[in-house]
């Protein structure tokens, strides 16, 4: 089980944000993401998503993320660009990952409290430049699965059937 | 030479992404970033952070993307949901790219018109499920780089050294 913690939203300028790092999360293969901010507009825009395309992926919320890192039952990795380089690392987290089962992805906004360096088990960046959570978590969770992780079927009412020109979408099974 | 043309920017909605699109690209590997839609907030942001991080990248305009496409010498691909598999065609639009130099990498907002399927070398899905372009470009130019492309140095004013806890900043040469 893969939940990523989505730490530092801001409701008036990350919506659209957030919401990438929501189907991001739920694409490369995450179970779940975690907000320490509610707001019901990501919630509904990806059950829309899940809804249509497939898959179990859901949006939960902690009121203390300090204590919910802190419990989490599992590998605990902060992307963060100041974190040691992904290639050095990733096998090493795999391997932790396969014996304990659960990992926990953070990822947070330009300002993350810095008691968070030191209650994960790696800091983690996917190259020491600035850009984007959203490049990073999908990257790290790309090398994560060995880049098999995009390959994976939703079983969804909508699925893209793979072109080289075009849209082809095949709508399957009933609307509830 | 690595050219991203971001499509349907919209001046309201679109500053963060864009701007991680941006962010993405530079980071990622890309020389510049072409918009079709003029968002100084975006030039300036951007500029601010290549002055300090360091490297060669642009932000650059045109009025009109299909004659851009059409006219762009080189590699063209589209990165979309409804394309072929990255992993499949991957290798072939490397060798592609080594031999002409010059790739531009295209990436649409939700709203991309059709005839940009049909102008272009390729249509690239990184998954065939809805997420992110701004995931989608990290994803599609860390393959393209064989997982090495964030690895790369900018030489800028400051740059990190990766660290397992915490923050570790050197700041290089003098302020301009």
């Amino acid at each position: 089980m893969i939940t990523v913690l989505r730490l530092g939203h801001r409701f008036e300028r990350d919506k659209r944000i957030s919401t990438h790092i929501c189907l991001t999360a739920r694409a490369f293969g995450a179970d779940e993401v975690v907000f320490d901010v509610r707001d019901e507009r990501i919630e509904e825009s990806v059950k829309r998503i899940t809804n249509e395309w497939g898959g179990n992926f859901k949006v939960n919320f902690t009121e203390n993320y300090n204590d919910f890192i802190k419990n989490f039952d599992g590998i605990k990795v902060h992307l963060t660009m100041y974190g040691l380089q992904v290639n050095d690392i990733i096998r090493e987290i795999s391997d932790k990952v396969n014996e304990s089962k659960n990992m926990l992805i953070i990822v947070g906004g330009q300002k993350v409290e810095s008691d968070v360096y030191f209650i994960t088990d790696y800091n983690v960046a996917v190259g020491n430049q600035p850009h984007s959570e959203v490049a990073a978590l999908a990257v790290f969770m790309d090398k994560f699965f060995n880049g098999k992780g995009i390959e994976r079927k939703f079983n969804g009412k909508i699925e893209v059937v793979p072109k080289a020109r075009g849209k082809d979408v095949v709508r399957k099974g009933k609307d509830d």
